[in-house]
């Protein structure tokens, strides 16, 4: 495997500034970005990540999994299920947990990669503002890599940039890389609202981050 | 999770013999069944996994996968491309190979599993008679289990009861749990054919199990 990164690029603020933190480790030339249409209810999130590609001047592939819609379930992917800011009192997991999503992404991302010779992907899950995911944690990326790297015999290296940051640290290395003018086209409202609802966990949480980094949302402006 | 069991079932000779395996430990009540239609050339693999489904008396739900297809570029899913007996001489694999084919099975069963609180997976795969799939490996299995575990915060177990039997001794675990009578449904032929083509890689290994096992193969009655 070479030494070019491949970004899973959601269209989110967390997906964007990983973007710029690979171009900034791998450089330029060397980064791709991959998108997914899973069939996620705000159609608007594939059109900010084709943008963002566009603004940090990247190659962009978009994906389709048919899967997640077939299994059904969650207010992620289905219009009759209201987002809700309570956890699931049975599972206490938000009722926007489809089970696996990262496990997937990942995983079609290194198949992706494999065929392509990139040895590395690059993903904004972060476990610190972690907002109840299993699949964003730390230990589940490890022992993913480590399945994936037996599953294809390839030397395929996750790397989560954000791990460890806090939402506010995470704003202030996106203004460190420059990533703010692309984080003006970023999505985030769970609601699929633009202007942001502001009030969705997800909004809550973006608007927290800026705030504590005294930094302007540019997607407010 | 509860003590039930879901098979993935591709309508072959391995995952038909899982089946009745999964009968025989969990509980005819307690198996249920899988398929993937991940636009593999050969359909027939699908009428084939409904077929077994129906003689074993389980349920069965067929998921799409389009993303394999969108990925392209093995001989199992594009039309183009010739199935070759040989391995490819840059990878050292088959050229069936699609990279990470178990472990998004493997996932996306998992999370159907999830939603219907099922603890126990069964898959076919096997490392003895292991041509050249590094996704077939117990080491990937196991790894693959914790990834799961850990991203979906599930104790789901992975059962893999062909890993250490050769063919030989498959076909007798199917004749001893009474999978004969599903094993004349079963598709293994990579060219597609019925009857087999016996010459591809697939035709071949099969006969040599049912010959080695000294059990006529009731796809060729």
């Amino acid at each position: 495997m070479n030494n070019s990164a491949l970004v899973v690029l959601s269209g989110g603020q967390d997906s964007t500034t990983c973007l710029y933190w690979a171009i900034d480790k791998f450089g330029h030339e060397n980064v791709s970005s991959l998108t997914f249409d899973y069939g996620q209810r705000h159609r608007i999130e594939l059109t900010s990540a084709v943008e963002i590609a566009q603004v940090a001047d990247v190659p962009n592939v978009i994906l389709p999994i048919d899967t997640f819609a077939a299994l059904g379930g969650d207010a992620l992917t289905t219009e009759e299920i209201a987002v809700e800011s309570a956890l699931d009192t049975e599972t206490g997991l938000p009722n926007t947990f489809v089970p696996g999503r990262n496990l997937i992404f990942l995983t079609f991302a290194a198949a992706f990669a494999y065929q392509r010779n990139i040895g590395h992907l690059v993903t904004g899950v972060a476990q610190t503002d972690y907002s109840g995911y299993p699949d964003c944690r730390e230990e589940t990326i490890h022992s993913l890599q480590t399945a994936i790297q037996n599953g294809m015999d390839a030397a395929i290296q996750i790397h989560t940039p954000l791990m460890h940051l806090s939402k506010k640290e995470t704003v202030e290395l996106a203004d460190r890389l420059g990533a703010l003018s692309a984080m003006a086209m970023t999505h985030t409202c769970y609601n699929g609202q633009r202007p942001p609802c502001g009030n969705c966990p997800a909004c809550a949480l973006r608007a927290r981050g800026f705030a504590e980094a005294g930094v302007v949302d540019p997607l407010l402006l």
